[in-house]
């Protein structure tokens, strides 16, 4: 098994980029990690719960989907919020005029994918988060959403 | 602003991927979504909360560290443990030997850190979690852990 | 003991106003149920543990209240988002010009008094919640906000 | 918007009250802020929820009500045990004698509510909280249940 | 290891005797699963804390105690109420003359243990739940609550 | 009313063991209490709900069994991962060799039993459960798995 010499590899290649200097940006507030990339994968459980609805063939299977489809939409109201409250400042809201509509649209839309089985309504609210995830890489260098999104596109049933 | 037209684009791309047949893998288990990213990011957190640690000049401040700290370790434990538990199947374990005992190590290092304010424990923890990244890359075609792990890297204090 | 008896009267008399018609306006929504009494009592919380940290006299009653803190902390903010999102409508957002501004203000304060053991970052925190609170009563006939922030004023440290 | 200074004017009348002197009584415990109004509100969701129920129209629709209506009984359950245990004391428990027979009750009824989908079992519990709700206001000065109680009335569906 | 055969004759003993008839009573109730162990090994975790709060030589160790110790206090109050309220009915009230009382003082004294790094006030919350075991005991044929105080003993600090 | 008396002689009778000397093994780790009795009861309930589904006759009835079945599982995974991760130390793995593979399908069954509503899978797990228990009180003098198990048995619906 060779993944750990592989990784080994990667990791002293990204430590030399760090210790190279500014290239990477970091936060400079307290806690200081986010990442839209919690919201984008509960997002995506969401839009496969709602996939899987359709084909469940019994009640039970059908309940225990409408039950985790609603912990995960709330998990994904929960990581977009404190996007939009801790790591979002001033200059941003500046910069990116229609932010606070864009994360009040997608939490609502969150909300409305606990009320709805239709796999457009969880695609829509991908499609809001892929926009905030576009938004954030633009606010931090070196960050990559593209490769977030893709990850879970890959798990898409 | 362009984000907007920039990730439609992006989308586009990808759902063509998607579209064009098998090229990208997908769990065939109930929920079907899982990304090592989950415990990576709180494990930047836990790293950087040991950071400012040493930074925090009054009590209260180091308080808020240790308290911050054992709360996203514990997630960091939570998200591990799900991978390997509903992640991972018996085909896996045989093809990567050390699976149990690499989790039994990263969850145990996860506990390691709650206990400690020294960021080399955070760094221990950071490393075995980016092992059992690139294992899961390896076994979920067309997933990327570089982009993951870098994302968090240009995140660290 | 004639609590009941006097309970009993205030009841049947809403029931009253409540079947003589239009009176008293409801949430069409779904759930329905929203008071930013939740958030006020929580703030007002946050506000006493930072003045008890300043009477705490040893170093485990100060930890108890940064903890504390933080958790009722987290919980004005989770009420705070929840509000936002779920209760106010875009004819909401058009009447009160300032309304996502407050909120992303409100839940930033939330965090800052995190941060804090100065009651005047507390107070700060439910002057913001206070004037949201006066919001919500503006759009909800029959809604009264004052007794709420009364009952919690005469709980002040 | 006219909101931002009838707040302030209402804050100004509570304060010289608060700085008046010993008209509002307060707590001595430690953390010192207790409202029935939290139990309150979720019991009017949990009541809202069973008429909810029969006007949902498809599977998916009920199984949410269930789902939300037990959250929020376990809610009502968990606010009326702090209640009970940290707020009352000996002093309470002599003055009202049926104290922990209603609180026994009271938070049974909330265990009912998530068995039931008849809102006479809400109503059974809303009727509970509301006489405790009036023992509070007895033991607090200055304290008002009223306005709590007609402010989720108006709520209801 | 013929740990799995000693079970197994273990299991065998114990489903004989189930299916011999009535020997084992059972709680008629929904959920019908209840243990006063629950909170009595919360409570074992509130008292070693308390030890351990006295041995830890650096301020991060006291501060994770202080962090602990008022998490499990709140589990064995959680755990306490929902032995008072949904485990016990009015038969066991009458018989149980002080049953209100000792649930009262009990999850009182968690309280208590909170605010406390004493390993007195630990001591005495276990044996108000200990008590507790013993009612509990002897209102189900077959329950044996000696083992699981022994069981927790053995774990004392 | 006599348990108060029994139960004080049932403690000095311990306390005397305890005190006598090393007879009592006990954990040399941090937190240091550990026991797989809350795995052993949340698989009671998980057991129990799948018979009560069966026995359920309206909707709303089986979708609560469901619910609580889903929480009782994942209750279940916390307390064996738990124990797994944090009591078992490589001197265990080494002495009981399936340990690492006990524990890994202990955990998948108990998500099988969130999938299924058939009392057999409900048995698998708690069999699995009582394993670990034999395994756990075969590694600390003193601990009886037994009681734990039986006590259990008596609840079984």
């Amino acid at each position: 098994m060779k993944s750990k010499i592989q990784m080994t590899k990667i990791s002293n290649f990204f430590y030399k980029i760090i210790d190279a200097g500014d290239v990477w940006a970091h936060c400079d507030l307290f806690c200081g990690v986010y990442d839209p990339a919690q919201a984008r994968i509960e997002a995506q459980s969401v839009y496969n719960a709602m996939k899987i609805y359709h084909m469940a063939k019994d009640d039970a299977s059908k309940q225990r989907v409408v039950l985790i489809k609603e912990q995960r939409a709330e998990l994904v109201k929960h990581h977009l919020w404190v996007l939009w409250t801790d790591y979002f400042q001033p200059e941003h809201a500046e910069k990116f005029e229609n932010l606070h509509d864009l994360f009040w649209k997608a939490t609502k839309a969150a909300g409305d994918a606990k009320k709805s089985v239709d796999p457009a309504d969880g695609q829509k609210l991908i499609d809001m988060i892929d926009e905030i995830g576009s938004i954030f890489a633009a606010t931090k260098d070196g960050y990559q959403y593209g490769p977030v999104a893709s990850n879970m596109l890959g798990q898409a049933k």
